[in-house]
């Protein structure tokens, strides 16, 4: 019906027109109902939400894009900035920490960003993440083109005490010393052993992680603990304070404008490559959690 | 405890080097029991599953990058085109449409894609459609560079029957008509008729959708059913069956090689700019919509 | 803190009460946030709900209150009963289908009561059971009195269209019969043929229903399609429309008082013994389910 | 279809019995696809979960009753009794509350009962509460039949903190506090003073607790602090661990049987009526929660 009458609309003298914008204007009133149909995701107070993004089909994607093996300085660098970019504008997140092609954001326990709606953090994540990632892509690839748009996918998690917290990021970094180091053979036998990618995936096979270590040294002279923090560690971003001296016009009553220099402290993002499993870190940046 | 394990490692002979490696390992299965605090957030079954982007703080974006207005046509071509990369990697999604900086993107209710969990399924197409926007900004704005990286928010809402879906693609398009037609009216007093924004903004206060057909005719004598169908009806996309003719080499047994002509059919993807509301569009693509 | 106030309130003049009452006041509003934790379950709207209620441990309640095998009609008309009180108070369910120690209760998919709110609906339907179920024990086990108040676990599953529904309520009814088949052969071979649990278990493995429908014929001159629907079909509830004709006194002006019969529609609870599986039944009650 | 089938077979030759079954239990596995229209409620974990009854209806419940004003000894002795029962059920709920016609039951935050099901958890509560309720009804009103079968409804709240979870439970005090103190005043006005409920009313608009505490020691001499804890701090249940000597027989090997004597320990249910908002209460009994 409503259809006819826009057809004839087309064509329509102007008194028809204005029935048939009335028309539409009011149909929307009718369809509004459908709003009723969104559900509440508000995540539960006083718990951190964390927002993990992964790489989609990435093993795909680097191979594309000539990545270097077992780690490319080049991508992690486009994370890490990614990441940043996220912080930048969501300054909620207290910590971020990735790894690989995955990097996990920190929504401090307190917070009130889109009023906690789980599918407005994560969406938002993702796409900054995502749009931040083609963006950057030539400051870090610089002789490698994108051939594609990437895709990631994220989730949302709560966790309701500091431990598991900090638990759930052990969790990860724990998950990036075992790979790295299954990489960093593999990886050796392939390219300094001569191996095809199945004869070091067999002679992989069955190992525990000080084998691997053994590998490392006695074939290939490398002692994986002098391998670089930012392989072995991963990423993780905290905010930090930093004061800044700037120079400001002022002008007292009764005197001539004159300059001053005001400090100021203003948050920035640093970077760690250290271990966050342990006490350390935890406590020399005290306040990154909230306490209980 | 790790940490001081850690810490020692770094200068530690080889033996204990096996023992912080099989530490972290094991540390690893200690931590991973947060797996178990994600939830599961499965769409129910046999309901279109309709994912919505919305850009974020777009007024100032379109500001920044000097959008025309009340319409650039660069800017909703770019938005199509990164709705095109979603359906491109998204084969369940049956029908997508797209207004100003809007995108709704309805999954086929027997969709399995991801399990249908909703979190991976509005972070991938936010993350698709974020990459693809960047991706592909270069192609539709040739004269203005990007600024920074944009943003754009997700949600899922689900639809239990076809008259629900239905209605939800004819309330974002009437919203597109009503807000397009203000628009078009609205920029035709300032770019037009001079006035400043408060001034046409005051102009239009309290006026009917009959009233803005009268003043663009009066005033400016335009036809708003002549303006173009992309700007008053948006942007639907459908799959569409289309036939190609390939040719194949083959080689019978006991013949030579030759060329054959295999006639396929491919789906593709169709842009449409008309009426949605109405029954016409159902009826002439009956495929788009499952029976209830 | 509060709690020495509190503690030395007990034994203060009047003037420091007033002080601990103000404080307790005060501090309410101080506690109050925790309301914030509460989230929301509203049911996705145009979906019918169905609330099922599932006997705790029954095997053994219905041992020891020495219920008959394989049916006994007390405890199927109690659990009917208990059903009406529910349907009783809430007008909205449009049909309850009840076998065994369970009962499915289905509202209107257009339901409003509670917001659709799913812990409300499925919490007051199993109060409402569980206390009639306690409540009427004693006009259906007129000899044999309850030992332990019984317990009913619910749940709350939302079904977008009426094939689903309807396929969920035959689901149940295939499950009535495919379980009364087995425990009418089962008690049959302990009752009558004198087997043990265990022989009679032995002697049914690996049979398919025909096999037991042959069982009863031949060894019991059961036909097993002749015992009570009750048993084979469970009970089905919904609302019938019934004509009552009330006595009403009325006093017309200038007239003496007089008694009128007046004809009045009342909503009655009918219970059906009847196959739900097939059009049948649903063609003669079409009003139940609402269109999709 | 499958209807026929079934009319058919009610006068059916046995063979045709058999396809007719068959057909049957074909057919629940072609229904059994519904199942998966369950969605899954686990709570997160790591959190305490409350679960919160309220009756339904109870102002006009407790008037048909003839429940004494402003406390019923007898109703809060059943709501006691009928939570207990719920506890006796359900050893993992560490603390409940109640105060007028509510209850409320903390389970443990370690608890993995029903899988941490939240509608499991709610609708078991809800249920053993409601048939206790009326079970144990006779044992409190031995003079007053209970004329109908009321209800409760119950929810679920997640506290992810021990501060939350005591906030929990002030929040809940301080109602009581604050209800009992009016409910006092206002009954003594309307019982001694003689007012209606409507003069009660409106003399206590606008009072606050000081007043209120005034108006009893000036015109009833009444100090309010002097009133049954029951009613001013509400009921708390913990576990006690009891120890009880029990009597056993023995027949240690060339020995006659003898009886010995042996100490055992079982968690009992202990009942307070105390301030559970300080600090002493909880250190008192630690063992209660568990720590962050």
């Amino acid at each position: 019906m409503l259809l006819k009458t826009a057809c004839v609309c087309v064509r329509a003298p102007r008194l028809q027109q204005r029935a048939f914008s009335c028309g539409v204007a009011m149909a929307k009133s009718k369809f509004e109902y459908v709003r009723n149909f969104e559900t509440d995701d508000t995540c539960l107070k006083n718990c951190y939400i964390v927002v993990r993004l992964d790489g989609r089909n990435f093993h795909k994607f680097s191979e594309q894009h000539g990545f270097l093996k077992p780690n490319d300085k080049r991508a992690l660098g486009l994370m890490a900035r990614s990441a940043e970019s996220v912080m930048d504008n969501m300054e909620d997140v207290c910590v971020a920490y990735g790894q690989s092609d995955e990097f996990s954001f920190v929504f401090k326990r307190s917070t009130n960003l889109f009023k906690r709606r789980a599918s407005k953090l994560m969406t938002h994540v993702t796409s900054q993440f995502s749009s931040s990632f083609v963006f950057y892509w030539a400051e870090y690839f610089t002789e490698q083109p994108l051939l594609y748009p990437p895709s990631f996918d994220g989730r949302v998690v709560l966790y309701p005490s500091n431990r598991n917290l900090r638990d759930y990021l052990s969790w990860r970094q724990a998950d990036c010393h075992i790979n790295n180091l299954y990489n960093t053979v593999f990886w050796a036998l392939v390219q300094k052993g001569g191996l095809s990618t199945s004869q070091a995936e067999e002679r992989l096979r069955g190992t525990v992680a000080g084998d691997k270590n053994e590998m490392l040294f006695s074939e290939f002279n490398i002692n994986y603990n002098s391998e670089p923090q930012q392989y072995r560690k991963g990423t993780t971003l905290i905010w930090n304070m930093a004061e800044e001296v700037v120079t400001k016009k002022v002008k007292p009553a009764n005197e001539n404008e004159k300059e001053v220099h005001v400090t100021r402290t203003r948050r920035k993002i640093a970077a760690h490559h250290c271990d966050i499993i342990g006490e350390q870190f935890w406590e020399e940046h005290s306040g990154v959690l909230e306490s209980d």
